[in-house]
């Protein structure tokens, strides 16, 4: 079997990791030959740079050296892991990849999406994944669903985490966009169980299992 | 007066330390307005990011990775040193700046210049410097200088070090025909005062002083 690279992609809220672990253990029942991963996932020069960005001491930080970090966790994550199960045919399924910073640090932190895609280019060097899972939801849903707090009422701050989070999901359309033929947009209004469905019939076809 | 950034680039053993140290000194004298600096520059984030990279536990660490390191390091002592003092109004000497990237990481590594550009320019975002002084040196001499081991025979792995750095330099070659009125390029075989003399009349020329 060829081997493939999966991502997922998409706001906090939208069930993502748990969506990825019920296809991871459907793939162990399959009998599938893949890994599931997410950065830095236990590589120890990614998880030294990601403690950096993390640091709550490092409030100087520039976004910039923040987004340069993000690649650099994302090249060497790459390198160690993803690249050396993609050589042995095995899928590799991850939990956020570029599109995240693309979203997150291009649309969001309004550095720009070419301007991000430039360093993310320079760290992948080739590497788009064959599939993305787009998990599509209404900010305002992920933050409720986050928060757990459905029935209380938006404050101030949730209204910038709000504003931050519609950019994100702007941002994510935008890639969508330009890469068509790469994204699944999988509507994650609905239950656990019926994105769930969405989500293994696409990947699956994509393996052509 | 205005603000301007000026770059010291070339190879070990050209003596750029110590001319750098010297025209400190007499900036002192004549009571010009500036810092001398080199990154990570007490700059605590890019302290941290440096010290990711110089660990010699690290061996795994990709080249890519390496070099987006480098330009988040460059990234935070620009945002937090460089700019500041040059916002100031301030004259800015930087020994070493995205040149040695270029030169080390995208011909001595072998990435490609334009590949480094690429995650530099992102890194700068459009602070070339203004003047940037390069001390030309035959490798063989610069190497030489540095072991100070003028008598010795040459070994083989003093020969694949004088192939990096003939790569290095060729490298330095290709970015100053590309870029040559930011470039001054100074004949470091000569004696220390000498080399001095010839960088202090380039640099106060700049200055305009």
């Amino acid at each position: 079997m060829e081997s493939l690279f999966i991502t997922f992609e998409g706001p906090e809220g939208a069930g993502k990791t748990t969506i990825i672990n019920m296809v991871t253990e459907e793939f162990h029942k399959i009998g599938l030959n893949f890994i599931s991963t997410r950065e830095p996932g236990g590589i120890r020069i990614a998880e030294n740079i990601r403690n950096i960005i993390l640091d709550p001491e490092n409030t100087e930080m520039d976004i910039r050296t923040e987004a340069l970090l993000y690649a650099a966790a994302r090249r060497q994550h790459l390198a160690e892991k993803v690249l050396p199960a993609l050589e042995e045919g095995r899928i590799v399924l991850c939990d956020r990849f570029i599109d995240s910073s693309l979203a997150y640090q291009g649309v969001g932190r309004g550095i720009g999406i070419d301007e991000i895609y430039q360093i993310n280019e320079f760290a992948i060097n080739g590497l788009m994944p064959h599939l993305t899972i787009y998990f599509d939801l209404d900010p305002k849903i992920g933050l409720q669903r986050v928060h757990q707090a459905d029935e209380r009422e938006i404050n101030r701050l949730d209204l910038e985490e709000l504003d931050f989070h519609l950019k994100v999901q702007s941002g994510y359309y935008e890639i969508i966009k330009r890469e068509p033929n790469r994204f699944k947009v999988i509507d994650a209004s609905r239950s656990i169980e019926e994105v769930y469905e969405a989500t293994l019939q696409a990947v699956l076809e994509k393996i052509g299992h």
